[in-house]
């Protein structure tokens, strides 16, 4: 069991499987084996969708009784892009001036490793008083339709219930120990198609531009700031992310025009009274017209699952913070900001925190993560086992 | 010569050649037969530049002295667009129920059709006083550029020089001698590029998005009106024809956008002072932003040729009224309306008005002429050359 208690041997290992979303390449096989040997019962459980590649997931428990607690992670990985202007090969592992490069490092290759090498070592020391499990899926940087939000109600449809679960994620933008993530903002896009009246430059009376709509509606979207913030949350924020009308004839009043946005909200909204706000703000536009024909628009709305959340769990926060003070020195920001997470799922099902390795280099070329924060990214883990077995 | 007198067969013998621009196909060949044959001298100047057909023009005059009256058209027509939506032909030249049909029937193979029928009918009861000529080209409807604008430089380079010119373009909104045009807007287009930072929606501090500086732009480009208009022309008139971003990711923040537009301006402005202004406008555009990055912009011009003009000479306007006015009992109005035409590259060389046939059903399926505003143009033409010599 020695090898399993070096979280450097591990996440070298996992790097070595090319598992770029969906491909597993034996990424999942590799943590079976050693969850195997650390005394867990393992199932491998494959999602299947249309439209969709099938995805390989896997569910690892170990002990029969409460507390019990999870982690949740995932082994696939973005495509390496260039892999040319790579300064090391992406699936080789390579170790070089106390760093280990390689795609995944950070996200979330590494987490995972630590975790292992976190419990290899807990069990190494203690008998287990309540379970622990591992939540892991080869689907979070692809589509995510086979991925965690199945495993969790798959798990759950068995029985399976969890009193804590700790997600893996990079979650500190400089250093170890910067930030814990105990939430997560909601993401809403809409799409607004905006119909006019083609026509010809020269005679505006007899069209209807739709771009003329579509500034002011995008002036709407924009203005008034949605919020401030909250006690816990940044302020929620609109991006336009495109307008697009494609007229290519210089004299030519075009006939259509798209708008798509995206909204990152905060504990101030949930996904409707933000849809109707929107919807509020696009029906006040009033346009001067010249002519008597009048652009109009329709909107549809793309709802990503999950929504807004904050985990309110004062133990199992400070369980985690007291770790990380304890292995680092650092007091962790607690933290709502950044992208969503599969962690918007697991909050359904039970009190979910996040915290994992240094992001900076994550999705990047040269992907990399110190041999230090490895060390000490499972000795957090360890102290956060001990604490929360022991409460 | 009788058949030349007969404008209905004139405009069937052109309708027959499908000259699609660029091509000739036969067109200005009967152009010439007829000229000659009306004791014109003819010449077929090609003209050629790198990026565009070359293209057949023609030239014809009769007489050497002063005045020297031109008329000017274009024999090439729109593409015939969906062939099967058309109930006659394009290309044939039928007759149903007193009309004539065929792509070109009113733009303009009709109109030059009248105007040698015109010719035909007052050289046999007159003897030409001054001189006649014929500027045809057979690239209106294209790019335009080895068409009326090189016709007109090669003939006054030879020295030929024009007391007034008559542009056979389809004027008259609903019925013949509803309107005389006497001056055109000008046209200026623009693109502007707008370049922020790419980045997560999630992090918008850390990028900086186009559209942002996109929406305002436009705002500046739009408001307030240019001018309200002048004692001849109508309000100069921006249109932004197209925004496009290309962006497919609905979380990503994109890196470029582009705005193009395009004014028709009036006498209130040049080329010049109107870019002085939009650049103005643009510039004044204050951004607030969240974070240090901030997008930028550059713009670049398409000016078409020739510019806005009025014809003020109150004569050859006079005269074509009172001939309008006799043939078809109405005071035509005296219009700056409408895109532009050749005519903006002949006022550079003398005098131009436009008058012609009815344009409702130009560059639509189904063009078709009233056989009765054929023989009426006819008249109205003759009528013209009457008083014109005689003055
Ligand atoms: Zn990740
Ligand atoms: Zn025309």
């Amino acid at each position: 069991m020695l090898t399993l208690k070096d979280p450097v041997v591990l996440a070298q290992a996992l790097i070595r499987c090319p598992s770029v979303t969906p491909d597993e390449n034996g990424v999942l096989t590799q943590v079976q084996t050693w969850a195997k040997s650390l005394g867990f019962s393992v199932e491998r459980p494959v999602f299947t969708d249309k439209n969709t590649p099938d995805i390989e997931n896997l569910y690892a428990r170990v002990g029969k009784n409460g507390p019990h607690l999870a982690f949740a992670g995932h082994t696939d990985v973005v495509p390496v892009g260039d892999e040319k202007a790579w300064n090391f090969p992406p699936f080789e592992g390579t170790i070089k001036d106390d760093k280990l490069y390689g795609r995944g490092a950070v996200d979330m290759k590494g987490g995972i490793a630590c975790f292992i090498a976190a419990v290899a070592r807990y069990l190494e020391k203690n008998p287990l008083k309540g379970s622990l499990s591992l939540l892991i899926t080869n689907d979070e940087e692809g589509p995510g339709i086979n991925g965690t939000i199945k495993l969790l109600k798959w798990a759950a449809d068995k029985g399976e219930k969890w009193d804590a679960t700790i997600v893996g994620e990079p979650t500190n933008p400089n250093n170890l120990g910067d930030m814990i993530k105990i939430g997560r903002r909601g993401s809403l896009s809409g799409v607004i198609t905006v119909t006019g009246h083609q026509g010809h430059v020269a005679y505006p009376k007899r069209a209807a531009n739709p771009i003329n709509l579509v500034i002011k509606l995008c002036e709407a979207l924009k203005n008034p700031v949605l919020d401030k913030g909250s006690e816990n949350f940044e302020p929620s924020n609109l991006e336009i992310t495109t307008i697009d009308t494609g007229n290519t004839a210089t004299n030519v009043i075009p006939q259509h025009s798209v708008i798509r946005f995206n909204v990152r909200y905060n504990d101030n909204w949930t996904a409707e009274t933000l849809k109707q706000e929107i919807k509020k703000r696009l029906d006040s536009v009033k346009l001067e017209t010249k002519g008597s024909l009048v652009p109009t628009f329709k909107i549809d709305w793309v709802i990503s699952p999950g929504g807004v959340f904050l985990t309110k769990n004062d133990e199992l926060v400070g369980c985690l913070s007291n770790a990380i003070k304890t292995v680092t020195g650092r007091t962790p920001e607690l933290s709502t900001s950044g992208g969503t997470s599969d962690a918007r799922f697991i909050k359904d099902y039970c009190p979910v925190v996040e915290f994992g390795l240094v992001g900076k280099t994550m999705h990047m070329v040269d992907e990399c993560v110190a041999i230090d924060d490895l060390e000490k990214l499972t000795k957090i883990y360890e102290n956060f086992l001990a604490t929360f077995f022991n409460t």
